[in-house]
């Protein structure tokens, strides 16, 4: 495969020197983007167009056309692999994904199996492989996966939820079985991560969504251990590069030297984690990754400007910084406002390295 | 009035030796009580219950009934504020408060005056009042109010929200209209516990819902500094007894330090702080208020024990700690939980004094 022009993002994540800071969003490809929308509508579906890797690649390219992104990440969705367990996804519009299938007998958990990403998962990595193909080498490919924690939240409650009362029920209740779910996950997670590096990946990212809906010491127990197995398990080279592993836990900014001492190269914040002080407290053992709030978007090109300059001076002059936001972008946000984060990070970044 | 015969929360919050640790639950009068059901039954509707200083009295001390809780806290609804603003309150069943005129024109912001409770909030004086009344000095009462930044939030948005889209384009479009507005809230809050202070409350605590949703230098400026404000403005001795302040942000865990430097007596946490971390932080200045994740009574009583065990635990020896749920006590909760929480705090906590 081509080697890298631009290695930037790579870099960084391992706090390399870097001639600018990176950067990429969460969410990139996604219905703040009209041709996004295009596209899907042409799939029928959300869950069509993720299954489809040549729609799939074509949406995960369209945000580079656009923008001066420093790095692509696969399209996709953080329950195609509970999806292959057999739980069955849907998406209910404006309500987010549903399983068909969750997991509310013990006899379900004690029959899940870990899927075969060769085999079960084919349609994404068809994906990595086809986007891998077409970038060229101009920027890295991101492969992803939800932490196992994550995964099960979405598993037990079956969809979204606001109060997570069953998968906490389970764990206060049934502490043992959850553990058992999270153990399958771990291993699926690994295979799938793997599997996206084998097929073009170039750097791997955990999202743990719903780990920061946890008291503290249940976080260490049920999202971070098994999180921390899946960086043991996940390749950190491949063809002859280093595969960096970044680790964003929704909620996290509290916990931020308990997450640095997973074994991740990178942490990703979000936007209520203070950017100083995380690099003092975390910056000289991994990269951060983040973290503007998406809402910022929403006021405009000038409030994003003013944003962007922020955080940058927050984290100030060095490497191991990649620029993001600190949750996906909003649907809402008008693509002059993302036009103009991106090159407000071009801009001034230079000077603080 | 009756001089308190159980001072333990008071003396707790103002971080000076006790026998055993206080315990109070954040929404202990609730839909969790069968006997809350059938007063809000007969009221009507939770408004008509909440303004209704009888029946707000009734509710208010039926936990106290129940179980043997160290405070009683006056029945009402952050929203009462903004209410005698004018933006009309009302209860969508299953959505939560609604503003029937949400502030949506800078007209609107600029004409807002601040209530005078004496008229405009005699409702929840008179049940302040009457409530003290009717503890006869068995416990202390506490008073509260939701803060500046927090009633803003639901002002603006017109009710809950997800995303927080309008308050947070005004505050990153219109910095200047959001300060204005939150001037006057913060001069409405104060008069509102100042009122509530003179009619016989003993403690009271500022409810900072949203400000967690907040970016650390955002919650700085738009929520903590308003509620500095606020502390500077409450008296913090009536009658000769000290009135000591809780301040409470939900998502707030990372930011301690710059919560407990504000001026409060004592810091709410919510779950997913670590208590013996925030102990070390910030436990020599303030007292800590919390932190049990309100999801492990669901999982029934025995875990519940486990549970505030750990809590316990979790703080060590020594003065300074409220026992409290890390959010309010969920409706799906069985009393039974409840009634196994307050025990395990007064059985377990003597050996930590």
């Amino acid at each position: 495969m081509a080697k890298l022009k631009n290695d930037t993002l790579i870099r960084a994540l391992l706090r390399q020197p870097t001639a600018y800071t990176p950067v990429w969003i969460m969410r990139q490809a996604g219905r703040y983007l009209p041709e996004y929308n295009a596209t899907r509508a042409r799939a029928g579906s959300f869950l069509s167009l993720a299954k489809n890797p040549d729609l799939a690649t074509e949406v995960t390219l369209q945000p580079l056309a656009r923008f001066r992104l420093d790095a692509a990440i696969v399209f996709s969705d953080i329950l195609t692999v509970p999806d292959a367990m057999g739980l069955g996804l849907g998406f209910v519009e404006g309500e987010g994904p549903r399983f068909a299938r969750p997991l509310r007998e013990e006899r379900q958990i004690r029959d899940l199996t870990v899927p075969d990403p060769d085999r079960q998962l084919r349609y994404v990595l068809d994906t990595v492989g086809q986007v891998r193909k077409a970038l060229a080498g101009s920027v890295p490919l991101i492969g992803f996966s939800g932490s196992p924690f994550t995964l099960a939240c979405y598993m037990v409650e079956g969809g979204a939820s606001a109060e997570f009362r069953l998968i906490k029920t389970l764990l206060y209740s049934r502490p043992d079985l959850l553990h058992h779910l999270l153990e399958i996950n771990s291993r699926a997670v690994i295979a799938y991560l793997n599997a996206q590096i084998e097929s073009g990946a170039q750097a791997v990212m955990v999202f743990d969504t719903w780990g920061g809906t946890l008291g503290a010491a249940e976080y260490r127990e049920f999202s971070l251990a098994y999180m921390q197995r899946v960086l043991e398990g996940v390749k950190r080279e491949h063809d002859g590069e280093r595969v960096p592993a970044i680790l964003f836990t929704k909620g996290g900014a509290a916990w931020l030297e308990a997450i640095a001492a997973s074994g991740c190269d990178a942490v990703g914040l979000d936007w209520t984690a203070d950017l100083g002080m995380a690099r003092s407290l975390i910056g000289q053992r991994v990269a951060l990754q983040g973290n503007l709030d998406p809402a910022v978007l929403l006021a405009g090109p000038e409030a994003t400007r003013k944003g962007a300059a922020a955080v940058l001076a927050a984290f100030g002059r060095g490497s191991g910084h990649v620029f993001n936001l600190g949750h996906g972008v909003s649907q809402h946000t008008a693509p002059e406002s993302v036009a103009a984060l991106v090159e407000t990070v071009h801009e001034l970044s230079p000077a603080y390295h």
